[in-house]
């Protein structure tokens, strides 16, 4: 089939514009369903329409670019709705390089591609909205019943889905694959130098929330050796737990208390109580069997070492999502040839639209660095050269399958 | 001088019915200035004037219990209030204690004797207020600036002084020595199965506020050694101070955790930085010295080691108190005599009106056993047997310091 390239300048000026909406100093404010999101939808639509694709809006407000006649295209793209305080790029990036892409190959006769700019990534009802309700990961009924923090229903919200253009179904049996362009989000390439990381991996999440009980007493009347103290619990706890999980971890595990609530915290009191959140990533659902495992031995361990009781509850468990390997070996040999020693495998530690994707088509994605790893930060941002760099390898990636 | 034995049923019989004054359940509710507590004192003044004792009430609310023509008297007691939700016993057994010790030694033609029970001990207004006022160690004026948390004014308060009996001075060199039978409020006693605690000394307390800062950050792209976690360092910190404090600690020595507080707390972002107490307390003020300095080292070393920021405020520090080694010794024999193997010397881990009190005379205090270690509960108690050979040792006692 006929190859393509695209045009930098033209992706980086819709990029540019895509960022006037909602704009807020360096970054950008553009939450699913704000006027700043639908503005920006209609523009987008209005974009894909001149580069002659057909816009369809699906119920859930999920923007697709669909190349005239094709029911087998390749689907790029991302979101374009932003956290309530985000970085310019995060989403956007993807868009607009999935635009640039449907439009490049139509104008050269390439292979039929598609675009779309998904709803609700960023979780203002809940993660990745957009994408499970058109991956039929949640029923639209089910979609329907979630609110935002303020108490506003989605159901409510999606009727601005007309704002945009037409709403109609799209079926995803008119993709054979997708792909999507992401900023790390991270400081991995940023900190290596590399420009190019092919994900391999999206991480699987465990999550759980534990508290140790102890006894509440006078920080003045109890000797050391009397004492249940609950945050000393936790304390010996992480230090295990630190050292058994680095026996076992593999070079993309990470593992995270973030939450901490200290009872009844008071300088000259006990700690009675401590409630915590334990939560581990990795792209081996085993290797994530086996660190809860290891959790659970640690924490009973210390309760009984300590003479505390321990709880846990809420576990949650979002299983591990991986690259098809043909597009893998595409997006490989496309960075070796864009940057011979500037690339690198990767794993996503973050979620994205691709993983609910996957479920139903082979799948890719493509990193490019976040510079300091700054995200859902208005001081987001990458090196202009590596946003081009980026697209131009995700082209030629889709060249060489089409090839 | 002629020896006094006190009148065990009376004692207690009086301390039964103090408790009735905010009666709650097994507890008491008889905070400072409260109705509660002046009716308390209302009756503690006739209960003195039946005594034959003549009562001054000064001008924060103390009351004492003056023999007749004395300037040169053994001051005994401790305070009447409670916390918000106060044991039966408390200041309370020390108050009734003074009390049935100058009845009887009134009665018996032995030494003259005055009883006292000091205002606010719980803090309504500060700690120890009543005996700090007393002994000059703050101010009247800086007394009457103090509020309680609803904005209350001492200086109004105490206006209520006069509701008690005639409010006057009451000059502090009246009085020889001071002392005080408090409840232990700590398990030492209950454990080790002894029944009286002769108080060496009242440990000095030092606390500090620290923050470690770190960066926080992404809990699924951020690579385990790329993060600067500030929970992770306050972990790190905790164990580390554990173990050096552990090689110098004496066998009072105690330290706390009690307060922490993680930011942003949330289970997907690491912690960019922590805040927390630190509370040491021991007999030694050089030891406490030392402490102060193994917990700054250690604090700077966690900080290095794991690329954080350190900052450190509001150190406080109250010195240690020691009784006085004549009052210990006749203490200590009476304690013999009484429970040949049933005592120990102890350390005391909370404040007391009597530490105040030192500084202007010769202190002594005993303990006595608390059920399970519970103070500042309603379910504190302790043995009735142990609530009467509390009494009757420290009435022992003043008979070997007077004959």
């Amino acid at each position: 089939m006929t190859r393509f390239n695209i045009d930098g300048e033209r992706m980086l000026s819709d990029l540019r514009k895509l960022r006037t909406f909602g704009e807020c100093g360096k970054g950008v404010k553009r939450r699913a369903f704000t006027d700043a999101d639908i503005q920006a939808r209609r523009w987008l639509a209005s974009r894909m329409t001149e580069a002659g694709l057909t816009v369809h809006v699906d119920p859930v407000g999920n923007v697709f670019g669909i190349p005239e006649g094709a029911t087998n295209s390749i689907l790029v793209g991302s979101h374009s709705d932003t956290q309530p305080e985000g970085g310019w790029l995060d989403g956007a990036l993807g868009v607009i390089v999935g635009l640039e892409i449907a439009r490049a190959s139509r104008e050269a006769g390439g292979p039929p591609i598609a675009c779309v700019s998904f709803q609700d990534e960023e979780g203002r009802f809940s993660t990745l909205t957009g994408s499970r309700a058109w991956t039929g990961v949640l029923s639209l009924a089910d979609v329907d019943l979630l609110a935002d923090s303020d108490g506003v229903r989605f159901e409510e919200e999606r009727k601005k889905a007309s704002l945009i253009g037409t709403v109609s179904e799209v079926p995803t049996d008119w993709f054979r694959s997708f792909l999507e362009l992401h900023i790390e989000q991270g400081p991995i390439l940023d900190t290596s130098g590399e420009r190019i990381g092919v994900v391999r991996d999206i991480v699987g999440i465990r999550g759980e929330r534990m508290s140790f009980i102890g006894e509440q007493n006078h920080a003045g009347t109890t000797p050391m050796n009397l004492r249940r103290d609950a945050f000393q619990g936790l304390v010996r706890f992480t230090t295990d737990l630190n050292s058994k999980l680095r026996g076992i971890a593999g070079p993309a595990t990470v593992w995270t208390i973030g939450h901490v609530a200290v009872h009844p915290n008071a300088a000259s009191v006990i700690p009675g109580r401590v409630d915590f959140s334990v939560q581990w990533r990795d792209p081996s659902d085993e290797l994530l069997q086996r660190m809860r495992e290891v959790v659970h031995q640690t924490a009973l361990a210390t309760a009984e070492a300590m003479r505390l009781e321990w709880t846990t509850s809420d576990y949650s468990a979002i299983p591990a999502t991986h690259c098809d390997p043909t597009i893998v070996a595409a997006l490989e040999r496309a960075a070796v040839t864009a940057v011979p020693n500037g690339w690198r495998p990767i794993t996503s530690g973050a979620l994205h639209d691709a993983a609910n994707v996957s479920k139903l088509m082979p799948m890719g994605m493509l990193f490019v660095p976040s510079i300091n790893g700054i995200s859902h930060n208005f001081d987001e941002d990458t090196a202009v050269d590596d946003l081009v760099l980026g697209a131009e390898t995700l082209a030629r990636a889709i060249n060489l399958l089409t090839n």
